[in-house]
């Protein structure tokens, strides 16, 4: 028997003659992290994790996801009828595949063409084009999902000018330069991050990403802020006014889209815009193809940013600090769970001024667990033993920018092989904070520096060691990356800028093992100019001890402990005044002041 | 007055009712080095410079080259009526830029579509369009170069299979097969160095490149290759037959390329084959663009081609060594030019076995000359003081491979600014000689490597840190480098495999001071696979000292210690057996084993 909603929803496709519907996990701005109105396949199918997609025909229905959620899937999907298609295994079939396989001759394909992007239409078009069949750009689970909540719609709040350190006239005004250069009079974006940076608004209609279900629309004159009823408060209103920005109806944005833009030349990010307005655009616009000025802009962070950032990192570093604290003098007189580590943790932010929530969901993983790069505990997550290691990958979201800190620490004596992983990780993470470089290098150019001392010892991270990070916006951020693989294997990485923040994270992770990664958010800053041009270098932004119970000292070169002397006697001086008493003892020991 | 040979040129321009004519510094196979017939630019404009283009109307001939021969071509051009046109300086016009200017409505504009590129033919006919004028592509130097010597027609040979390690048929079939994947049944390649690795022949029409003047037509049966006559002793000519490959006359490809590939599916090369070829294979082919597939190829080394070429980096290294002492031992007696030194060099190369001559023209520069990254030493050059750095880059050719070394070494007290600078670039050479990576790695991510130690300091050196080298061929060969310019700033580099030979090359250069450059080769080679992937590292194939004295131990930490060392005790090992005497206890104490 199958699940109930499945049957509903086949119910629906019989009336709708529709032979295939297909659901992803996405909303209609490509968000990182979904709002629970755009969580459908959860709903449907029951299962939790934070990627797959569903499709459903009358007598099969499969779910898609990746190896971090077999075992979660496996579980949640027993009984439903659902088979699980385990993405990326040999011999599973893609769900192009499949669908391609399970679609009838002239049959229609189903999909809510708001929350896919250009790229997954095609595709689902090209399939139904060799059947002979069509495609219905629908969103079926709204006809089925009894109680379905509305798409939050949380006020939304403007951010002062000490936040900002720019004007959204200021930053309309550098948009629209680059409209003209690039010969579009109109541009659209439909990416919340982008749009919460030029209006200098923030929401929360997102968990962890303070951001608000918006679209907006430029031309060289004109602003169309498309927002849900009633989230903006009288004043914030006349502040859009005033600059320029007129307000429109979040519901309308569809409609008024081709009437806005008709027969005027478009700037748009074909990666980003969804495919419904893709499509409706490119019917009615000529099109350029291209990412938002607005991307690269808020990567490069400004003066009045930059100073608030270094506060936010002060507080949350007198957090991690105090969490540390906390738990390396507990670890052996009291049981501590995974869950409840990370809600101290989430007390001690709690209690920092302008905190207004995690920037991502904390990982806080124990011994093996920290191997499993995603993990989040099932309910309480293990007890803690006083031994091994124990990650912490947090991070949280303050008015005066977003902040992203992996701490790996010892809760009892480690073994030498374990020290020395913990030691090649945090060598690498100093040697890149260290680097210095001519201006027009590029994150790829310089992985190495992260990554050497664990590739000569044979090991590696199978992920970037570093991602862009907003400021008081989402944590994860592009353009700019520490990324090794180089185009065509891997995404583009953008010219390094003073200015941007992004994150220094090698690990090592030991299936059944141990999981280890040091992570600081690094600012990239101008060093001198000369001949050969502009350096730039790094500054740590991330404020808290590396744990020094867990250094191999052998292993440490001259150049390495200079290195973490020098980013502790940093830490030390930025967070003393803002400790006291038994943790201001222990942080003075904890970063080898005494 | 003019030069006489502009005035004959002019004259014959008139003739043919040309308005503007275009001599560049090329031959028809894009070659780095050219042969004498080729040499047009400098017989019409006097200067003798490596790098240059002529142009010529009635009343005005320019003359465009780089930085690096501003000095030299101002002297040579001096009374000679033709204007230079410094490249890259600030207000000078670009060739593009001033043929525009001075072509005149319907005017013709004439070069030898033989030996430019299809991108340089395609700027042509946009500025002759421009005028709504054409272009005539004609050897127009040709009818007034009196005297001109023949293109060089030196007999080729026929190198071994226990040289080669592959015979040119199987070679052959690797190339068919790629041609079938690729869909096409031709392949026309006009590159001198992959026509002689695929035939497995070499010759000596070009100075330092072992390679002779040819083109070579595949199809998936057959194969022309086309030679100038008489070059081919007859037992090579049945060897060839053989294998498939029937020879043509070098002076009738032009005629033959239409009648053989005609409306084939033909691979070639754009960047590479010349633009009258282009065009003329465009006009009767369906064209697929790509590179040889002999490029990539050839860069991946056999066994026996490894095996080879370490037999000939020891024959290098005896040579270099004895130069080194001899130098190290005469400098403060007699006085040296630099022209001696090369000379002396030379000689140690001559006494080894299979040695055919240099790979390039050496660099041997004295004190501020070693600033200059492509000095050569006009007549006798500088004399050698016994103070300074003293700067050798050169290399050789030998049946067993081709090498490539630089020392920089001290001729007498060093200050700590040179033994600082020193010390780095030799920290940053042997940084990158011991990097262990994963396989896909390009040389753009490895290059931060051998940088590190500069840029740390605020110095840079303004040229790639390493190139590929071919085997008993073309010293400079691609796709694989060391650059940390990424596309769209620089060119591509090739992912890294095993059985690669790239040079390896940091440097300092002070302009009016000092150059300091370290280079070895580096083979490619296995180190463990595991669950990440297959990690590659390198091998040091050059073998010779490192000048001790010019180090400065303090900023050599324990790792830069044990690298030097060990690659010390390698060059021990391997040339020991061939040096005896003083040489041998100078040798010894110079890798620092006594």
């Amino acid at each position: 028997m199958a699940r109930e909603q499945i049957e509903a929803l086949r119910k629906a496709m019989e009336g709708h003659e529709i032979a295939l519907c297909v659901i992803p996990t996405a909303d209609p701005h490509g968000s990182e992290y979904l709002g629970e109105h755009f969580m459908a396949r959860k709903y449907l199918s029951g299962f939790t994790g934070s990627a797959g997609t569903l499709a459903v025909s009358a007598d099969w229905a499969g779910l898609w996801t990746d190896g971090r959620y077999f075992l979660q899937a496996q579980k949640e999907l027993s009984g439903s009828g659902i088979i699980l298609y385990k993405s990326g295994e040999d011999g599973v079939p893609s769900l192009e595949e499949e669908l391609a396989l399970r679609l009838p001759e002239r049959g229609v394909l189903a999909y809510d063409g708001t929350v896919v992007s250009r790229k997954f239409g095609q595709d689902m078009r090209r399939i139904a084009e060799e059947k002979k069949g069509g495609v219905c750009l629908l969103d079926l689970p709204e006809e089925v999902w009894e109680g379905r909540p509305a798409p939050t719609a949380n006020p939304v709040f403007s951010l002062d000018l000490c936040y900002t350190g720019e004007s959204r006239k200021e930053k309309l005004a550098r948009i629209r330069e680059q409209m003209k250069k690039e010969e579009a009079n109109f541009h659209v974006i439909t990416t919340l991050d982008d749009i919460a940076w030029i209006t200098n608004l923030r929401g929360n209609d997102i968990a962890c990403n303070p951001v608000f279900f918006s679209y907006l629309i430029l031309s060289l004159e004109e602003a169309w802020l498309f927002v849900q009823d009633g989230v903006v408060p009288e004043a914030v209103r006349e502040e859009l006014l005033e600059d320029g920005l007129q307000l429109c109806s979040y519901d309308h944005f569809f409609e008024k889209l081709p009437l806005i833009c008709g027969h005027k030349s478009v700037l748009a990010d074909s990666r980003k815009v969804n495919e419904q307005a893709w499509n409706c655009l490119q019917a009615v616009c000529s099109m350029t193809d291209g990412p938002n000025p607005s991307a690269s802009m808020k990567a490069v962070k400004n003066q009045v940013e930059i100073e608030n950032i270094k506060k936010a990192h002060i507080k949350d570093g007198v957090a991690v600090t105090k969490f540390l604290c906390w738990l390396k003098k507990n670890i052996d007189s009291m049981p501590i769970t995974e869950t409840q580590a990370a809600d101290r943790l989430e007390t001690y932010r709690k209690e920092q001024e302008h905190y207004t929530g995690p920037s991502f969901p904390a990982i806080c993983a124990a011994g093996a667990n920290g191997a499993l790069a995603h993990y989040q505990p099932l309910k309480e997550g293990a007890v803690l033993s006083p031994e091994g290691f124990f990650l912490v990958d947090s991070g949280g979201q303050y008015l005066e920018g977003t902040t992203d800190i992996t701490r790996t620490v010892a809760l009892g004596p480690l073994n030498g092989r374990q020290k020395k992983h913990f030691t090649a990780v945090l060598k690498g993470m100093l040697a890149l904070g260290d680097a210095k470089f001519l201006q027009g290098c590029r994150g790829a150019s310089l992985d190495y520096a992260a990554r050497e001392p664990l590739w000569a010892m044979g090991l590696d991270y199978q992920h970037g060691t570093g991602h862009g990070v907003g400021y008081f916006l989402n944590v994860h951020e592009g353009p700019n990356a520490f990324r090794w693989k180089l185009p065509p294997e891997g995404p583009e990485t953008a010219v390094l800028l003073p200015g941007m923040v992004t994150s220094d994270e090698p690990g090592v992770y030991l299936e059944g093992e141990y999981g280890i990664r040091t992570e600081n958010l690094l600012l990239c800053r101008k060093a001198e100019k000369n001949q050969y041009g502009q350096f730039l270098e790094f500054e740590h932004l991330t404020l808290a001890p590396i744990d020094l119970e867990a250094v191999d000292w052998a292993e440490m070169d001259e150049r390495d402990i200079k290195r973490l002397n020098a980013y502790h006697r940093q830490v030390q001086a930025a967070l003393s005044p803002y400790l006291e008493g038994e943790e201001l003892e222990w942080f003075l020991e904890a970063v080898g002041a005494v």
